[in-house]
């Protein structure tokens, strides 16, 4: 399979690579950026010299990039991948988007949160978050690759919501994040100094992951699903983890919680279940394209408290398109994922 | 004002000596360990050298640092504490505790969480978190000084728990400590590879800072109330960022919220009100006596979310204690407590 | 005493603030900066709200500055602060300049290394090191405070320089800062996940601090000396480490530089020798103006290995310039600067 | 080929089973620890849940060890290795010892700085440098695989050794290391808050790996060799850097060292040339078996500085073990091990 990478110098563009490096099915013909065109890509990120030293090129020449591609990744800010898409729609090319453009059924819901017109609203697309929607992103033209608070968040929830054991309207998400997930443009509060040895939220009530997990719990559970969602920001380069907290319905015990878990995901290969009473840390999971599950149940308060750990570079961006691709490209789905996590 | 510290060789010990070492009105006498009697100070905590000199002795000398002290602080595990209270009932030394055996009203909620015979039942004792309590510090025989995780957390929610804008059944509370505040011991949890680019959580459900926090909301609401408190590790040395979330009793607006805020901390120097919509960061109080508090209400949620930080080893250990100190001596509050932040 | 900063806003800047705050005899009138200008320099640096809420001005009013001030300190770019001091050449008003313009005692030296062409040549100078040059810092009018690597690696060589035990012409000084050491301005270099978990060298051989060293150690040692400086950036935010190499002249024993060392710096308050065989750590001396030694001799290779910290904003910036100040105002070298150090 | 880990439960022997997860002619039969036999691996190293849960076992089962691997990896403490080395004396097994036990020729060195007798004097043993023993290791009984601060180092000096380009009593080597270099013990000095923010030296003139860099300078320059070698903690996870500082011969110039750089690495697939001029950082290799290297020349003081990373954990220690292995089993000794650096 040839495959493209539209936006390779953000993180997951450079992730992708990584992954990419050791997939025995997939080559990299293009790799583009429009601030580093013409630049070999080992000159942006040394870590890859004699790996990948091949040149950038402009996302202009995507007719080009679509003709000799199978697929093509796109690692763009939200707002650029429409225009990407509606390039290719008429060519065999399929597409994996990292960003947000196509993840939502309803484009006004994105348009709200985004604050973007979507202008390729009847884009032939499914969400992309493999353990739940895998039938569809098979023959998919376009995969709206999930995000990673929300990939984290959504996987911790969906065997509750799906069972309907907890109250929707009582989940609160408390997620924080390595800095890695703020991207690669230097700013003012993300410099060193500024956040070593410090911690705090960000975007509390306003996250534009927020819709997209609602969007997830209310398809599951089939009812209208408003949460609060909080992202902090951790001084470390990689990781995700998500407390989730809802109230269970009355009389749910804590054994058909972790049912509902090992029924969804006991045959998942990227999800490892903890068990009733684990605790997941992100380094498990680091540079691999696992999740790591752990549950509580609180007889005093009655809420259930799923703890979600991923990647958030991998299973939360590059490996979950890989994931993606695997099986929109009729591959096994772990091919080339099969990394183990590098600890320490 | 003559002064001793049982059990200064834990951070919390050590960052006492340094905020004394500032302190115009008192003078340490006399420093225990029982690990490291007749050892100098200086050679467990070099950064202490030139300053504190003095050598270690053991608390069997309770008797002799009783007399020669108008105050004693405990640094000492839970369940050691007691024992120093009651050799100290009959002098005129008063006591403050860094440790948990004087924080609860009712012994039989601390013997039920920490798994600990009492054996000081009626001692003469107040909470020590000033701001709330400071009237009962003053003239105190023994204070217990509140914990790390519970005066970010009830500072936060005070305000809301006391005009009854919140739900107190709805409350959850998501905190994040530096790992200073798993104390000195080594452990292979906490061995510096283990944790560096790591989170995780700890302790769901069961940590016992939680019947603390809510012993004091139940106080000021006069509601019973349970609630959720989850603590996590951050790979950092310092700060606690605690994330308060609760549903406001129908018709609350963000308005009174903000006024709750501002009338019950508008004239209190420790804690500084970042607004609504404030993002407080731990850096920002690191090594200082400052709670910094900022609040968000979401519309879509009806949830007020509060964020609350502080250092743990200052206002969450020895910088309280060193302002409950002052009360009870009489002195100005701020007394040695002025030390601007270290930032970065 | 009056004094003003002009440059606030970079980390130097701030940390005066932090220091000056606790200082008996200063008290601060003005702050300047040319892009925060009429803002309140607790916008830009949270942690001071409710310790400096002062707005800022630009140092286009240096005249009233001037006025206003009894001493200011300069915490500018280098190439900057010679418009300052020729501004304020012919008013009472004294200087301490943190920055490079009046370090040099031959400009050309200056003009060689910075590529600048020095327009202040005649300036009323002294080299701001307080433990060596102390008595011409008592009067000078401009005080070029000394550099933050060249403070560490100075202090290491200087017994051995002056008591001629060592080759000049042997040393090598390799040295490892901090981040904050980098100043405050954004840049993809110093982003946070380019850095953390990483470690790398830069400015070999080119390093703008080496002539400041080699004027120091030629002037102790009466020795033209040239040397090897490199500098490293390690993965955290205060702290300077310098592992100075140096021959020892043949038949030097082991005493005779321990000797050098405590004959040197035995009254020193700022500067803390743990002797032959010790190991100083950046942590012990993070957030206080002090300067720890330790010195190792190799039998086999015939080297001394001096190891020398400092925190790269106190006594490599800050704390320095505020000795410099109490020197140069009469007041006791130590005031205002005797807090401990923090840790952990 | 089968192999086994005798000593699974270090850094190093996780490691080894990271890499050895994606080796193509590897199957790993048994996995030892004697403090945690009986347990599976993945209890001990939750990331490698899923991947590798097989049950440690005790090496007193060395007999059946030995008949059931082609090669057996050590991972033990140094002193241990020696004992697994005679029990499997007579068997067709070959051993990749990850310690010290094998590293030396002259085997009185190891006992002078080992400080424990050799009971295997006469081991067929070499030196596991791939770069530079590569005929050696091919049909080696026993592979003494370099340690991580002296592959760092010899592979940065070996081409200027080699071609007599610098004076070999003039070497200093200041290396630098992430903390899982001193291994998965807990300690207080390794306690995460200790290390976090602080930066310090050890084994000053001391470190074991001094006569293992000593033994590889004298092999390759024909001249015996004594040089200063430095350790430091650097407050991260994972990297080595070693700055090594040598006086150039007479007439030596820039371009002459860049020959031999070009000329003894240019066909190595591991050894990447930064060139004249370049800095390495460690994150660019963490987590690959790459070794980046930069090299100066400093005409002002005749020095030439050579700056040199690798992964402490993969080309110092597992990932170099691999190498050895591919080289001795006869396969392409890239095999398993062109996984990409993680960054960031």
């Amino acid at each position: 399979m040839k495959v493209s990478v539209i936006g390779a110098t953000g993180y997951a563009g450079a992730e992708l690579l990584r992954i990419l490096n050791n997939h025995p099915a997939a080559e990299v013909v293009h790799i583009t950026s429009e601030s580093h065109a013409g630049e070999p890509i080992s000159d942006i990120y040394p870590h890859l010299k004699g790996i990948y030293d091949q040149k950038l090129i402009s996302m202009k020449e995507i007719d080009m990039i679509g003709k000799d591609s199978d697929f093509v990744f796109i690692g763009l800010p939200h707002g650029h991948a429409m225009t990407v898409g509606k390039a290719l729609e008429n060519t065999p090319c399929r597409i994996i988007d990292l960003g947000a453009d196509y993840r939502f059924d309803d484009t006004s819901v994105y348009e709200a949160w985004y604050k973007v017109e979507h202008t390729h609203k009847d884009a032939p697309r499914v969400y992309g978050l493999a353990e739940l929607y895998r039938d569809r992103i098979k023959n998919a033209k376009i995969i709206g690759n999930a995000g990673c608070y929300t990939t984290a968040s959504i996987l911790a929830l969906a065997p509750l919501a799906k069972n309907h054991l907890i109250d929707v309207d009582t989940i609160v998400i408390d997620a924080k994040s390595g800095v890695s997930g703020a991207g690669r443009s230097a700013k003012q509060a993300n410099h060193f100094p500024e956040l070593y040895d410090s911690f705090k939220a960000y975007g509390v009530a306003t996250h534009r992951h927020t819709p997209e997990i609602e969007q997830a719990i209310a398809d599951l559970s089939g009812e209208k699903t408003v949460l609060n969602f909080t992202p902090h920001l951790v001084p470390m380069s990689r990781g995700i983890l998500s407390s989730c907290y809802a109230k269970l319905k009355p009389g749910v015990a804590a054994e058909q919680v972790t049912e509902a878990f090992e029924e969804m995901y006991g045959d998942e290969y990227f999800i490892r279940l903890l068990g009733l009473g684990g605790y997941p840390a992100t380094k498990n999971v680091r540079g691999s394209n696992f999740c790591d599950l752990g549950w509580h149940v609180d007889p005093r308060t009655g809420r259930v408290i799923v703890l979600s750990v991923i990647d958030n570079l991998v299973k939360g961006a590059a490996g979950q398109a890989v994931q993606n691709f695997n099986i929109a490209a009729g591959l096994d789905e772990k091919t080339g994922l099969t990394m183990a996590p590098m600890y320490p």
